[in-house]
């Protein structure tokens, strides 16, 4: 770990809160050198990411500590999912305001600590540095995948199933829950779509028993629809999906039944997580195999053809029209 | 290439300005993945460091973008030149204020374009967020050695030599020359320091020319003394150096003829990116020969011993006293 004495006993901060993270990595050298050495496992490849949260845009302040650890090592997690890689390891640069003090530390590590132990990955690097600015996280990622079976974005083809983990849309809902915008809700529900926004749950266990099976996917990070439109720019084909089979948790389809949010609003959020992916017609009794074996939910909703671009069908079959800005560039 | 739909037009930024830079590396997917995958050349460690750098803290507002993303690429490069590592790759976070426009974006883009081909690296990935806050720059660099032969902190040995390159104070002094609290030096010695401050030079050839000789090695970015200290605490050894031996820049070496600066300020100050090596007596002649082929200044300024911490020696052999802050935690 590369360590700059601009704050006053980082040495010591690094050794006290970030170097037990590196036990189990022996190329990680306890974060006391300039660089690690890794290797990936036998007949892998490393599968690489890297994605920062801000405060005030990723994530808000007063949110708590280990729940922000959790979400930006969780937000990478969700992009080794989607490429069906298993992870190894991460190297995490901390840009701390001044206001940032020991006990937030330890309950930051402390969050990390849980995931690693969770998700099976270790600390190996990274840095500290001190802004004026917000408190910014930015977290690279290293996971592994049997050599060229990497999971795309690019490998959709026309007739493909179109699938989604999950539910869609409690994120979006759990930010504006959590602002004075916030729509009259059942607590319950509010309580449990906030936790969706704060703690995203990566799909893992099903990301990586898709290798071999889904031909395309993504994790569900600017919106579903806008995911969907990312894997139909790199495969070249459309896609449609029938807005009634989008799956939504009980809060969200609460909030949409009391007329308190649209469908819209749902299917453009953006931080669920979730997977999207196509696979062919002939993997849907396999899929429901592992659905089941991994207790994951799995919907079916739409499938890919020729052409170009995302369309939403309504309960009828008829296309919805999105007013919602950025729609139409999918 | 993770990218987050909260700047207007920013999936045009990064096909415009970024994925070019991911040209030459098949597994980057030209930024258009969630992630990218990557194997070390065979019988190779991948080596992975971060550093990231803060407007206003590692580079000052004002500065030139092209500038700023050499930096910010260089401080990385310069952490695999101290493990011997050849550069192979990296990932780089954005974290942009709205301040910055295209103009400056393409500059920066450039900048990196110039130094991927000059230290043979390639983009494979990143983020690009929003901040209110300052220009935040993250990179992920990862280089590669042979198997297990990475120079690390720790094999320093008692008896050993201790070599630095090029000159030592300069960045530092081109750090207060860029100020208010500046020197009265000569014009070109001022811009000659101040460029060493801006856009450092790695010493990536000796660094790779050093594996298999040097028994530890660290890059100069804390101050030459405080980096000894990190080898120091790592291999369990002390050291001494006589200042007299350290070399000197003409403009750093002129500024503490005319009395305005001290060898103190010169010995501690940080972000000069030359290597400071250990390596048995043994390794002299090889070092000459290697430095003489390389064109790299090598200076002899130390030795190794049992004992722990860093000594400086004043000409006759003294030890000399410094009040900075911090010299007595090394």
């Amino acid at each position: 770990m590369k360590r700059k004495a601009q704050r006053r006993g980082e040495f010591d901060l690094i050794a006290k809160y970030f170097a037990p993270l590196a036990r189990g990595e022996s190329g990680a050298l306890g974060l006391t050198d300039d660089a690690a050495h890794l290797l990936p496992a036998a007949g892998h490849d490393f599968i690489m990411t890297t994605d920062a949260l801000v405060e005030g845009v990723h994530f808000l302040p007063g949110d708590p500590p280990a729940a922000i650890a959790q979400k930006a090592l969780r937000v990478n997690i969700s992009d080794l999912a989607a490429k069906g890689a298993k992870p190894r390891a991460y190297l995490l640069t901390a840009i701390l305001p001044s206001s940032i003090d020991n006990d937030w530390l330890a309950t930051f590590a402390s969050g990390l600590k849980q995931d690693q132990k969770r998700f099976g990955l270790t600390l190996i690097g990274g840095d500290t540095v001190s802004t004026r600015g917000p408190l910014t996280l930015s977290i690279t990622a290293i996971g592994e995948v049997a050599c060229g079976r990497m999971v795309k974005r690019s490998g959709a083809q026309a007739g493909d199933d179109v699938w989604v983990s999950g539910s869609i849309g409690d994120a979006g809902l759990g930010l504006i829950q959590s602002t004075a915008q916030r729509h009259s809700l059942p607590p319950a529900h509010s309580r449990y779509l906030i936790s969706r926004y704060q703690v995203p749950e990566p799909r893992l266990s099903l990301g990586m028993a898709l290798v071999g099976l889904a031909h395309a996917c993504i994790d569900v990070s600017d919106g579903l629809v806008a995911d969907m439109g990312h894997i139909c720019t790199a495969s070249g084909v459309s896609m449609f999906i029938n807005s009634a089979d989008v799956p939504l948790s009980r809060a969200a389809a609460a909030a949409v039944a009391s007329g308190k949010v649209s469908i819209e609003t749902l299917l453009t959020s953006g931080d669920d997580y979730e997977l999207v992916f196509t696979a062919p017609q002939s993997a849907r009794s396999r899929l429901a195999v592992i659905a089941a074996k991994l207790r994951v939910k799995i919907a079916r909703i739409g499938r890919a053809g020729d052409g170009e671009g995302v369309s939403v069908l309504d309960g009828e079959g008829k296309p919805r029209h999105f007013d919602r800005r950025g729609f139409t560039h999918f």
